[in-house]
């Protein structure tokens, strides 16, 4: 394996990299990923990105475009975002269809740290004769896995904590109105992260002061992600708006003790599980864990102050998707209950990533620094 | 007058604007103005800014900057970005020397809404035979002076709140500690926007507690601005640190009855006014007015939570400053006390202007919106 020594073209691996994009949506739990096969003059003969789970890799798809446009690859060069996969899951391993194809060099941006895969794909196109080439774009193609890389080497997924505020911080006026602080284009923007995530979590107290559906609703997405409420003692109504949505539901509780209630939520098609922490609430490492071995990358947690402030006091949030609005409402419920500290050198350091204007508000993303970012 | 009727060149009107950004911070009271004067091929023959307040202004600059280069300017057209002024103030009338030098065409930004000039300069010209074009530039000649048009127009300051939060709204942890939330960075550039203001203003609340200078030396300045505190019952102590810096130090109380502490303030330099809102505390708008009058155009307030919610309550904010780290630090003192509110329509509306990383932290700029709005 070498390290880009012959000639390559940035733009086809932009080219695959935007295709993962296009992916964004439909992959979980897979990873986004795209393909662009090429011609050594550089002419695109194929390319296509990963469909929902179950489905094609982008590998298959961008052989099946070139078939379709009756184009050879027959010593062609794929770029690909990620190592190609080795392993028989739903799909067939890609690196063995490259072969067939016979494709003469890969293209990849990084190695799968899936240990399925783990460099045994880019082994098996060597050991069949096909050059391959790691670390173009890895950067962009790192940054559209973070939630599976999460998943694969952390074990656990990546967390995204997102929140609404006024100008100084207010989630909400202190009589809980927070109907609405931000925007409709920050609201339908938050519903395209929402589409994005895995899953999306919130807690008992939000559903029962909000009754909120926590779906995709504003932006078109071919699926939903799945629910998850944090609930230690089952207090969720059958009768929540939030039960109607087509999805893997799951609680997590403390205690599971009350059989009645159990029953009418897992009516409602609710999964339930029981992961105390000792205390009577639910233990949010154990609630990780169990998340990535359902195969949950991203995290999308949209929940209230108290919530909040135990993701933030376990130390376990690794994204800020902050969404201010231009109003100063005075002070009104804060974005999470966490402390008092008493010494700055307490708090929680991110790094700013990005601020973007959506509609009159803006839209801010945070990620945590220091020993435990990822 | 024409609008712009003669070819005219952009450029040198940006460069004339680029030389009243360089004044930003010496010319208080007067207006940033800057002055470019150009041959008809567009060859620039001088080129000056507004000196500090009793010095020349931008065209007399720019006439003896050619004048040094021993160009004439016999025949040329004057780029300025304000109406050159037709009074006598500490300098004798603009409009008069560019008559004498024999300009021939003065393309101006924006009519000077000072009563003493407002159309006046341009009339002047004209009868002189001057060809006089207004508008080229108009928009960012007017944001260089929102200050100094407030002040003409509404007889009051262009009010800037400036504050630095945690990412969710705390200025301080709940014990106070606030050193410091932000970085280096943003208060290097806080003291910056310090010193493009007229006048610095806070609350005895933070003399008291913080013990600020409350001055520019994170930048060097020409100038430093006016001090402003708000003191209703004369608290603030003698010893404080604020008042060894040289400057007009302006206190505003409800009531001055204690002769003794009066004494001891103004032996520090402090001069003192009385403005009661018949509450016990400082009226708002009659300070504004007071200060417009004193010649502040730009009133940069860093106070705080009871102090700004006084402000935003008397719905007298313009601006929102607001330095964001990116941390998380749990509730503690808040931007303002103000409400509570029980409506968001009760809410202060702005408008965001302008989202930049300084350092580590965001600058976050907003504008007031609606009826109110400048």
């Amino acid at each position: 394996m070498s390290m880009l020594s012959l000639p390559h073209d940035p733009s086809l691996m932009q080219r695959a990299l935007d295709q993962a994009r296009a992916a964004m949506w439909r992959t979980s739990p897979n990873p986004r990923v795209g393909c662009v096969i090429a011609s050594a003059d550089g002419t695109v003969l194929g390319e296509g990105g990963t469909q929902q789970a179950g489905g094609p890799h982008a590998e298959i798809m961008a052989l099946r475009d070139a078939a379709a446009h009756g184009r050879s690859v027959r010593g062609a060069t794929a770029y690909v975002t990620l190592e190609p996969c080795a392993h028989h899951g739903r799909t067939g391993p890609c690196c063995d269809a490259l072969v067939a194809a016979g494709i003469a060099r890969v293209v990849a941006s990084m190695e799968d740290p899936n240990p399925l895969v783990a460099g045994q794909g880019f082994a098996r196109l060597q050991a069949a004769g096909v050059r391959v080439e790691v670390g173009l774009g890895a950067e962009a193609a790192r940054e559209l896995n973070l939630g599976f890389l999460s998943r694969m080497v952390r074990k656990r997924p990546w967390v995204r904590l997102k929140a609404a505020l006024s100008a100084e911080g207010s989630t909400a006026l202190a009589n809980g109105q927070s109907q609405w602080i931000t925007g409709d284009a920050a609201r339908a923007d938050g519903h395209a992260w929402r589409a994005r995530a895995c899953a999306v979590l919130t807690g008992v107290g939000t559903v029962l002061s909000d009754d909120p559906l926590l779906d995709v609703r504003a932006v078109q997405t071919p699926r939903q992600p799945h629910l998850v409420v944090l609930d230690s003692r089952l207090r969720t109504p059958p009768q929540a708006r939030l039960w109607a949505v087509e999805r893997q539901r799951w609680i997590y509780a403390a205690a599971v003790d009350d059989n009645g209630r159990r029953a009418a939520l897992e009516a409602r098609g609710a999964q339930i599980r029981a992961l105390p922490d000792g205390q009577g609430r639910v233990d949010l490492p154990s609630l990780l864990q169990d998340l990535a071995q359902r195969g949950v990358n991203e995290l999308h947690i949209e929940a209230g102050a108290e919530l909040n402030g135990a993701w933030l006091a376990a130390d376990l949030v690794d994204e800020l998707l902050l969404y201010v609005a231009p109003r100063i409402v005075g002070p009104g419920r804060p974005l999470a209950l966490w402390g008092p500290l008493t010494r700055l050198d307490q708090a929680r350091d991110f790094e700013w990533q990005s601020c973007e204007q959506i509609g009159r508000d803006l839209r801010l993303v945070a990620r945590r620094t220091g020993p435990v970012a990822f």
